[in-house]
């Protein structure tokens, strides 16, 4: 009997689940709306019948699904298999996730962050495939990681570690939702580079940027601004020096502090391709302890399907092949 | 028959040796001068001459020694039980330390870097015994650091993690020794704080500083600096917020990244004491995300003792009470 997972990645507008084999290969992949409006118990609702909807669709029967991964936004208590707090979803406080896809659907099953499912998508199927010590960085509206020691994901006491995103790298720089000043998040993250990009245009200066804008300053986005660094656009390019710069300094200290193998940079700001890796991996090379500055920095493989595959890989891991410990079932 | 263990610690000037028994009581203390000059085969004959002369004085056989400890400055490679550099050791590269003392006291043996034996003796019996997720740091000359994740001192693949002396905190600071700009080191370390000093004074502003330093601004020390500060010179404690604040963002970042339950900050800096630990708490309280700002911020409690207590009670742990995994004999 052929055995196989789901993985579910809930975002703010989509869910999108992957149905995968024991031998790791996607089988089936699909998305449907969130309708987040409806709240926690019909967003729940959604997942399982989206579950519900793959397997059918494949003609899988419950007794070959050996379990779930399931991917939530925001601050989750995966010991618990809680949503603690989500902002893009209204009413996400406190959710017994877990328990609630659990008591419709009989099988083992394990939650986290989805930026940490997307990490486990690049460590085990991406880019991190076959390493142990890997950092993969998600640099998306914001900027979240996952952390590989020893191939076991490092999440801290209270689930809290990696906040990559929240390091200053600019003493005296802007003010960060999260009350610092200077976090990298400013900088790095697609919101980051947009607000960059609008300062810089407000400082005045000529550039393709408005133009590409559509003549709105606030329908700039860090896409735009690559595409008119990759046409030349000064402006543009200087921002991306920037990104860059504050990048390098940030990935050469959590080098220096973990000393990794390998760091996966994903996420839409990764659409800058080499533009954003030949910089940041030279500003490392300048910046890290001589054994430090040998990691290697590598684009993300897995695309917007990250999250979806990393959860379904993560299950495939703890319930097919047992590597894991746990067998969680709610 | 009790049971015994020795702790070393090696430094440019002296070495100093712990006698510890089976409970973690140091029964006995001694330094005697390195004599460096005499080169790696002289140092390692004066270690096991100590080794003799303290287990003598106390009455201690060879069947009651269970194991020696023994922090070495530089890079070590503790798995194979080698001095890689020590570059305050006249002629120290690969050096096989352990195999040289082993050959001559016949027992289990257990290497590491001095600085992190004394963050080991601080997680073992001093300002974070009891604490599994611990990062010891020591402002010293340069700055070094210890981490503890789940108990486990963390190293990195390389041996090569915890340099949180050279994360960037000032894109545009001073170039430290290591190739890099605005390092922690450059603002929080003895050396970086006497330089900020000199540098204050160099610019002009009257201060105690070279009153204190006898007339020569070459004389200052951190020690210095911390004299005049918490005499209420306006000067020296401009120089201390600065050192506190950067501090307080490496520190913070630190926390946002490894999500640890306690620091402990020791070394001759940290004879400033409340000076520095205050302002320091409330910048990593300040600039750190929710659940990580409430790490607790401590002072170390072992003094200069830290790295010797630190290898004899990592000896004991391993040999003693068995703990370890390692028994580790060249």
């Amino acid at each position: 009997m052929s055995q196989y997972v789901v993985g579910i990645d809930l975002g703010g507008t989509n869910i999108a689940a992957i149905l995968m084999d024991a031998a790791g290969q996607t089988r089936s992949w699909a998305t449907w709306p969130t309708e987040a409006g409806s709240g926690p118990a019909g967003v729940i609702e959604r997942i399982i019948a989206l579950i519900k909807f793959i397997m059918d669709q494949n003609g899988i029967t419950a007794q070959q699904l050996r379990g779930i991964g399931l991917g939530v936004p925001g601050l989750v208590d995966s010991r618990e298999g809680k949503s603690v707090f989500s902002p893009n979803l209204p009413g996400w406080r406190d959710i017994p996730v877990a328990e609630m896809v659990g008591r419709e659907i009989s099988v083992p099953l394990i939650i986290d962050n989805d930026v940490r499912m997307a990490a486990w998508g690049e460590k085990l199927l991406g880019a991190g495939r076959g390493w142990e010590d890997v950092i993969c960085l998600t640099l998306g509206t914001g900027i979240g990681s996952g952390i590989f020691i020893q191939g076991k994901m490092f999440k801290g006491r209270d689930e809290s570690a990696g906040e990559i995103g929240h390091v200053t790298v600019e003493k005296d720089g802007p003010r960060c939702n999260c009350g610092n000043y200077g976090c990298l998040e400013m900088y790095a993250s697609g919101r980051g580079i947009a607000s960059q990009a609008r300062e810089a245009l407000e400082r005045g200066g000529s550039s393709l940027l408005l133009d590409l804008a559509g003549g709105n300053a606030g329908s700039i986005t860090a896409a735009t601004v690559c595409q008119a660094a990759l046409q030349g656009d000064n402006l543009a390019r200087q921002v991306m020096e920037k990104t860059a710069l504050y990048l390098g300094i940030a990935l050469a200290g959590l080098a220096n502090i973990l000393n990794p193998q390998r760091i996966v940079l994903g996420g839409g700001v990764m659409g800058a391709g080499e533009l954003l890796l030949e910089p940041v991996r030279r500003v490392v090379r300048e910046r890290a302890m001589p054994l430090n500055r040998e990691v290697a920095i590598v684009a993300a493989e897995l695309g917007e399907r990250a999250g979806a595959i990393g959860a379904a890989a993560l299950a495939r891991q703890e319930f097919i092949l047992g590597e894991g410990r746990t067998k969680w079932i709610w």
